[in-house]
């Protein structure tokens, strides 16, 4: 064996160790959207952490590709860390002729990317991502969204996010009767509207051809968020509106069904265009209301990926969502900390003799799904009940001479004081008959 | 936009793709080791899936080095895709000098091994862990032996496997009375005892040293699995026994302490000492009884090992448990298909106008926590009612033009066919009122 040579060992830079304490907000996001995805019927899937690295040059170009977090491997491939779901989803998806539609998946991965390290950007990451493939419906659409919400809602951020919702066709005729013609180019300098200063941007859309009369006014669209509802009143007065025409109708149509999902959270806002290039149809993005952080989520209609891969056409919506900004978020709403607080057991006893005693009342505890730690150190019953308190238990049992000679526990209610002594076959058979529910204290 | 190419992208060889179908299997996994580590007060960590390939050099020296899935990353440093737990585990603990102990860790992680693709072994593939730094003592040993058997407790596995104990310092003991002084290599010979030819192995055991005399005896004893109560009688019958000797007194003890976890589950076994050099004191690994699989799960106390890394003296005993063993073993015996039909509506309804009561009514059983989807793809109701049965539903809400009128549903039991007529807004409050449970057919 070798032996320590002084040289401490580090992780690699932009990689997090994730203690116990910061465990816990991924588990309760995990935990929110996993049943979140299974109530609305979706399903899991796990994908591969390592793809070709050409699987993301088809879909992003070479911008995605240098972010990358790529290598040659031994026999000379080139591949990469997966830096998102969606090309990987839809490999899956065009792999499988056999699965009737519509396909639901959810998946929450980490994923990698090798940009510089810095506050909220870790070149290792978790993201939760949901789909719909198959039909293509204003409903679907909304199920998707509804979705979000839908998480969003069960981890408590009711009231404090908004999902802002366009739809790239619309947009694109809003340009196009607004003097624009180069679309892409359009859409990527109207995705950095909240980053650029305002002369800049009107000298932007100048440069792309729109007239100095409309600029003024169109800044002024993009700035207002409007009640999903009351989307079509702001499309009236921006182009020739005509309520037959596909993408008006559906977008109309999804207006009125979001508010099912969840009242007083979606937004129509002409500034969210979502920079990636190959979205067709609605996008959205959820914000913190105070505008604090970068957006918690954000997806849209993709009908085309699935062609471009296979030469299948499926059309497609769905999301993804990281973990950095929602702990950020939950952490500064405090949401992270009001979680009821679980019944929790610690098992003392004097000396190592009542080990055999200790072990079979914590094991009845724990088949029971009551967390219960036991002494397994040999420490006096001071130290002993200051690791109770330090593992955070409620309720102590405490496994002494007197209880062992008369076949009793003693039960003490950490928080009050409080305590009783139960015959050990009364206290078991409590547990046994108890369900998933806490123990109430004192017991019947 | 780029376009279709007609070069199909297909997954890197080794990597699997996990759809629904075969997720369940891991979601099953994963769900009873976190809540068994819970109720053992086991706390989750998340470790980094880089590392520098130096970490595990250190600890295994070049022959794991070799099968890990490395690369020089675009700054030159040699890094890898973790192979296994342990290293990182160590790294994280002893980066923290203000943890109380015992620290009590668990992870459910991806690990990457660049070995050749075969059967039951992929590139890619999940590994549980469990580890107790801080005191050393049989208790803690049984501790977390105890949670293996726990775990596979709860996977419904009682009966169906066996756990196999031996001890480092007495089997060193066993081989330096029996002849052998180079133990590292004895462990290794006796590592492969099970899958090399009785003559060969007996010409190894020659080669190390041992006589002649001795190889029958030793190898008869290698083949016995005792009950770990009766340890003691065997080692009594193989070295010089003194029950005050300290390995011989904890093993003893240990032996004693297993049963209150799990009885009938552990076993004495002299041919178990795990490959890997750094364990020093208990070793085991489960089996399937019907002794058809590799190994479930495996482990053992590792005390010098976060000296090596970082200089401090820290005891340390955990395992590893593989995904891809136990859903064989599961798959085998069933236990996957054996779960417990959750309670899952499908909302039909005869077109999309009904829509938004059906997301009222999906949207209140969803938030139950109740899995419900609907009709979003403008089905008729043959197609909706074949739809539900795909998806698994076990019940079926039919929101029709009569029911709209009436302010009614209709709730149908698919298994039995039975349905019955409810104001909406009594099975809504019924739904709210319900807790956890399962909706009772037909509704009080």
């Amino acid at each position: 064996m070798m032996h320590y040579t002084g040289v401490a060992l580090e992780r690699v830079r932009g990689f997090r160790d994730i203690y116990p304490e910061e465990s816990e907000p991924r588990k309760l996001i995990f935990s929110v959207s996993e049943r979140a995805s299974e109530a609305f019927g979706f399903k899991k899937i796990e994908m591969p952490s390592v793809e070709l690295l050409d699987l993301y040059r088809i879909k992003s170009g070479d911008e995605l590709v240098s972010q990358c977090f790529s290598f040659e491997d031994k026999g000379g491939r080139q591949l990469t860390l997966t830096p998102e779901a969606t090309p990987t989803v839809v490999r899956m998806l065009t792999a499988r002729k056999d699965l009737s539609r519509p396909v639901k998946w959810y998946s929450f991965q980490k994923y990698w990317r090798y940009e510089e390290p810095q506050a909220g950007r870790q070149r290792e990451f978790y993201q939760f991502n949901a789909d719909i493939f198959g039909p293509s419906s204003a409903e679907v659409d909304a199920e998707v969204i509804g979705l979000a919400s839908f998480i969003l809602n069960g981890l408590g951020l009711r009231g404090n996010y908004r999902i802002l919702l366009n739809d790239r066709s619309i947009m694109e005729r809003v340009l196009r009767e607004n003097g624009i013609n180069d679309i892409q180019s359009g859409f990527a300098v109207i995705d950095k509207f909240k980053k650029t200063e305002r002369e800049q941007f009107e000298r932007d859309l100048s440069a792309l051809g729109m007239q100095e009369n409309r600029i003024k006014k169109f800044c002024s669209l993009l700035e207002q968020e409007t009640p999903v509802e009351k989307a079509h009143e702001v499309l009236k007065s921006v182009i020739r509106y005509d309520q037959n025409d596909q993408s008006i109708s559906r977008f109309n149509k999804l207006s009125k069904l979001l508010p099912a999902y969840s009242k007083d959270t979606f937004f129509f806002d002409m500034s969210t265009v979502r920079g990636l290039a190959y979205y067709t149809g609605v996008v959205f993005e959820a914000f913190d209301v105070g505008g604090k952080f970068r957006s918690i989520l954000g997806g849209g209609r993709y009908d085309n990926l699935a062609e471009l891969y296979s030469g299948q056409s499926v059309p497609a919506i769905g999301f993804g969502m990281g973990d950095v900004i929602l702990e950020l978020l939950l952490r500064q709403l405090g949401l992270l900390s009001v979680q009821k607080r679980e019944q929790r057991f610690y098992i003392a006893s004097p000396d190592m003799s009542y080990y055999m005693s200790a072990v079979e009342v914590a094991s009845q505890l724990r088949t029971c799904g009551i967390p219960a730690s036991l002494n397994i150190s040999d420490r006096n019953m001071g130290a002993q009940l200051k690791e109770a308190n330090k593992e955070g238990a409620t309720d102590l049992i405490v496994l002494g001479k007197q209880e062992l000679e008369n076949n009793t526990v003693t039960w003490k209610q950490l928080s009050t004081g409080k305590q009783v002594v139960l015959r050990q076959d009364h206290f078991l058979k409590m547990l046994k008959d108890r369900g998933n529910r806490d123990l109430s204290f004192p017991p019947d």
